[in-house]
């Protein structure tokens, strides 16, 4: 049995773990992120006091650099996060530890964790989403982690606006109220209703609303990726009357364009939540290293 | 030096070709589309007529079943087409010729040319949308083509109103105004305007609003696949004003928010018209050939 080390690099906190699967976590630790030096340091000597790993995965915050040719691949890029603009992050694990360091995004990371022991096992293309404090989205396909240019961002894809909603200014920083994150992330929630999603009661209008965004969204991914699961995940998807209100919008959206059981009478298992929940981002991270013992190390030059 | 047959299955005719690359194409003939038997028959009798295929490559319009494992993989499936409905393109084919025969989409098939001989070379992942009677899109991803559930139907995704555009009442029958295909192809382009859009002058409005709207829809594709390179062909894109309001237009609805050279500074060689023109599909269903000559041949129950 291998053991792998997994961080789940967050913007607030790095999650660092061991083990050989979800199920089987060894050892546990956390660490908030403050300088890439303190932070990378305190991952290093976390593993460092462990047996010796075959393979560590870390699924990171980005934009990252994810180009095997880059002379900066495994960096952190253009981050709002203080400090971590151009940051180095396989760079001084991989010299630190001596293992193969497999890097890909949070929301890569969470997909295919998700279908190596989740949600998505035995699919060659699903598409993992976290709805909370922003929305971003990772993508399996043909097998694959999504990458290209750069690596989706899918949390800002444009929509149409809801007809009872044309007032709201939005809150994406870059795209006002015309991409997804501006209408329908936790805080474009808290701006328009003025209070915290998860204090509006079940009957409150914002949720059927919140609905009507996401599942254009994700009429929008089923029509340019055509997956064979849509996975739904972060804070605002806490909330149990939305899966229902998603599945019911996103049929009526699609308008029976897609001809397929899935989308048509198989919706409750189309559209559904993590089945690795909590552990979603470092059971990716585990995934990533796995792969990553599997193939020969980046380059890093 | 291997020789391919290549079929360029649409709706209303079939293009036939025989040879190594779309610069040395050895015979052609087309087919009106009729029956699958009658039509199928005459590509057989034009094949069986020429020395001996190594593969041939068929580019379907659609929607067609790709899975290896269905029963009616090489299917076309729910077409409007008439007497098309569950129709087996790959199996005839096959037998009467008794060659690997590659499948996909009319414009997979076009992405995967452009990869092969045309702007798209040496890139992994970039896409081929076509706007003309109707939009479609081909996306090759990590060097694959896009299949998951069934195939993408990049044409529809949905789309903000432009606000000058209220009014439009759309021309999609499954989405109305919701999507690209409803607001921006050339049949909408003509309801809206009241005259064939190879008729409005340079000069007139109509051009401005199609090259947001299009700039609109890339710009989610941009977001959801990150290509290296957007591929735009079809009726529409051959008016010339349109390259650099699209270029500008999508610009500018990114917003800054993907840091990358190619969609800021390098816009005119990340918008492009296809470097194969008329030949785009002929040559996508060369490099099919060539594919499926390298691989096993796909299973027939």
């Amino acid at each position: 049995m291998s053991l792998y080390g997994a961080i789940e690099a967050g913007g607030s906190k790095f999650v660092c773990a061991v083990g050989t699967g979800p199920e089987d976590l060894r050892a546990q630790a956390r660490f908030p992120t403050t300088t890439p030096h303190e932070t990378l340091g305190k991952c290093i000597e976390f593993f460092r006091a462990q047996p010796k790993l075959d393979a560590l995965g870390v699924g990171c915050f980005g934009p990252i650099e994810l180009g095997r040719g880059s002379p900066r691949y495994g960096y952190v890029t253009a981050t709002p996060k203080a400090g971590w603009t151009d940051a180095d992050v396989v760079g001084p694990l991989q010299q630190a530890l001596g293992v193969p360091v497999g890097f890909d995004t949070d929301v890569n990371a969470a997909v295919l964790g998700e279908a190596r022991w989740g949600a998505a096992q035995g699919l060659e293309t699903a598409i993992y989403v976290t709805i909370g404090t922003g929305i971003g989205g990772g993508a399996l396909l043909g097998g694959r982690l999504a990458h290209g240019l750069v690596h989706p961002e899918m949390g800002h894809l444009l929509l149409p606006r809801e007809p009872d909603d044309l007032d709201f200014a939005g809150h994406c920083p870059f795209h006002a109220a015309r991409c997804w994150e501006g209408v329908a992330s936790g805080p474009a929630m808290e701006r328009r209703w003025g209070r915290r999603p998860e204090t509006l009661p079940a009957n409150h209008p914002a949720w059927d609303l919140e609905a009507r965004y996401i599942a254009s969204a994700l009429t929008t991914l089923v029509l340019v990726l055509s997956p064979e699961r849509l996975i739904l995940g972060g804070g605002v998807m806490q909330v149990e009357q939305l899966f229902p209100l998603v599945r019911k919008y996103l049929r009526s959206s699609l308008a029976g364009y897609v001809q397929a059981d899935a989308v048509n009478s198989g919706m409750a298992e189309y559209v559904v939540p993590p089945q690795l929940g909590q552990r979603a981002g470092i059971a990716g991270a585990l995934a990533l290293a796995e792969r990553a013992a599997r193939e020969p190390p980046a380059p890093h030059p």
